[in-house]
């Protein structure tokens, strides 16, 4: 009854567990969610009433496919790499939808891309979804394996590579599409982001958005067009940025406390999540389970690999977890790995 | 460098000529933009400032992609034509997202879809970017032509047939995949719709819907759910019903005072459109372009067929213009299909 591209769809697991994690009893370092007692509320609804007036009725009304030129206007000038004008700028819903269109737009069923292992869950979602046929590099925090790269492209027929770059974009702007996002550092419900590219590619990706939703919500386009142009944005980053590593410090300092060897990890420059290792081989997925019992949440590395070939890596949300239920998490946590392993320990002889 | 799927995409006429048709000396009976004059604001804004005060901060959170709970329940119980459930309502980007959705589900490149000729443009649109095959059945002021798609789908594998209903529904529920929208009934720019159907096929969309952008705006999600929950939609039913057909009516008596024999018509029981026919066989696509010189606009009618399978025909929009522009643009037509017309004669004799 479907059609074949619905046997490649997946659900996200962290979408799977997120009734579990949301319990109130669960510490949840499993989501990907930023701390909504940090969003810009009250900045939001003076940007509200701002576009009630300077827009009237019409704020309601069908608007261009592209987005609302002063929006992709102010992210060709302020969030983008390189010279970029409006025509290299489409809004989309979210940076999900960026990257479905994309895919769609690039690649018919059957042909090859490549995406770093471990990725982003989302796009792993898209690619498959889009019948993509997934060539996986070698990734640590060092970044992307680049030899393995260049020795795969030289081999097979690699459509585009798929990588998410360290909180730094150098790479040479003809060849490449960026995905952007206001989800999290204004609010994700207002699901906005964008697409910045080579103009050929953009003006493609607009006809098949015209028929995948005519536009994203005009409404919440002018809103954050009226947050952005307000000059709210920065001294916001910098109040989340603030927030957000006095998070990442109390899990750096809780995870060497309590687990100085069964477990490795490198403190990122950004982002929202420490990637960390068991140094033992045993399975973050059965390790979740108990978790769950002890009221702590992760998500199992293996999600994040299309081939699920790593069984002891785990990603840990810290945005959403105020300092001392990080403390406190990762506490239980640390009490689950010493006594898993050695459980995992008698068990093996 | 594109995908194959790109080969077919295009872009609505409607959209193309939007530049020209908006110039404020032009009266447009072209797009299908609803009066925003009519657009329910004040009952918007109290909604908007009760759903802050209910919801807090967590109104700018990530939420569910099938769509908020109580907005499916709202949907399910008050929209939909049999028994419904929240389960089997999924929440979409407008009914365009809905179309696309399901298309992508159920239909794999070269496969047989049917659809009315004419029918609606944004459907066309998203089946060929979705490499449908299209098969036609003539449709009239009468609905379609059931026996030419009986006859049809015995002979070819038809996997489903895409109608527009006429202001009612009366098929099989158990067979019926419907889609819904607030577009026209709220606001355009909230970009919220609905598909409802067999709970299956739901299921399956919604893990489509999580690659393709997460889930549609939260914001505007909570913002139509207050509206709706304040009881104000049926009253504003009321009111643009009551100013629609004010407008329909004025419409209908100029088509039939200044082109009683150069035009043919049905007047509608809903909707915003009045499709007509010129009794000549002339081209109303080369209408158009004298049209837009006179400043009337209107869409001709091969936009709305699959294979441009008539010349004479055109929609024209009356939700969109006052009582007074409705005459005056009907009058303006009329003097240029009389001049066209004997232009016509004049150039074959």
């Amino acid at each position: 009854m479907f059609a074949q591209r619905t046997k490649n769809l997946n659900s996200s697991f962290i979408r799977d567990i997120l009734a579990v994690t949301q319990q109130p009893h669960i510490i949840s370092f499993a989501g990907g969610l930023p701390d909504p007692q940090l969003f810009p509320v009250h900045e939001l609804q003076q940007a509200a009433q701002l576009m009630h007036h300077i827009q009237g009725n019409a704020l309601y009304q069908y608007s261009e496919t592209a987005g609302l030129l002063p929006l992709r206007a102010y992210v060709a000038q302020s969030l983008t790499v390189a010279d970029s004008q409006p025509d290299d700028i489409i809004i989309t819903t979210g940076s999900q939808q960026g990257l479905d269109l994309i895919v769609r737009c690039l690649i018919d069923p059957g042909q090859k891309v490549a995406a770093e292992a471990p990725t982003y869950l989302g796009a792993l979602q898209v690619l498959r979804a889009n019948q993509a046929e997934l060539v996986t590099i070698p990734s640590d925090d060092q970044g992307p394996d680049l030899n393995a790269l260049e020795e795969i492209v030289k081999q097979e027929p690699i459509r585009f590579f798929y990588t998410v770059t360290d909180f730094q974009h150098t790479l040479m702007p003809h060849r490449v599409i960026h995905f952007g996002s206001f989800s999290k550092v204004i609010a994700p419900a207002l699901r906005l982001g964008w697409i910045n590219g080579p103009r050929e590619v953009i003006k493609v990706v607009e006809k098949l958005k015209q028929a995948a939703d005519l536009h994203s919500s005009g409404y919440d386009q002018h809103l954050v067009l009226h947050y952005l142009q307000s000059g709210a944005l920065l001294p916001h980053l910098d109040t989340i940025c603030t927030a957000y590593s006095r998070r990442l410090e109390a899990m750096a300092t809780a995870l060497t406390a309590y687990m100085p060897d069964q477990i490795q990890f490198t403190k990122p420059e950004g982002g929202m999540f420490i990637w960390a290792t068991l140094t033992s081989n045993e399975s973050t997925m059965t390790l979740f389970q108990s978790a769950i019992e002890q009221g702590v949440a992760f998500v199992p590395g293996e999600a994040f690999y299309a081939f699920s070939e790593s069984h002891n890596s785990m990603r840990l949300n810290f945005s959403n977890s105020h300092v001392d239920l990080i403390n406190e998490g990762v506490k239980r946590l640390a009490s689950l790995v010493n006594g898993e392993r050695l459980e995992g320990r008698s068990a093996i002889g």
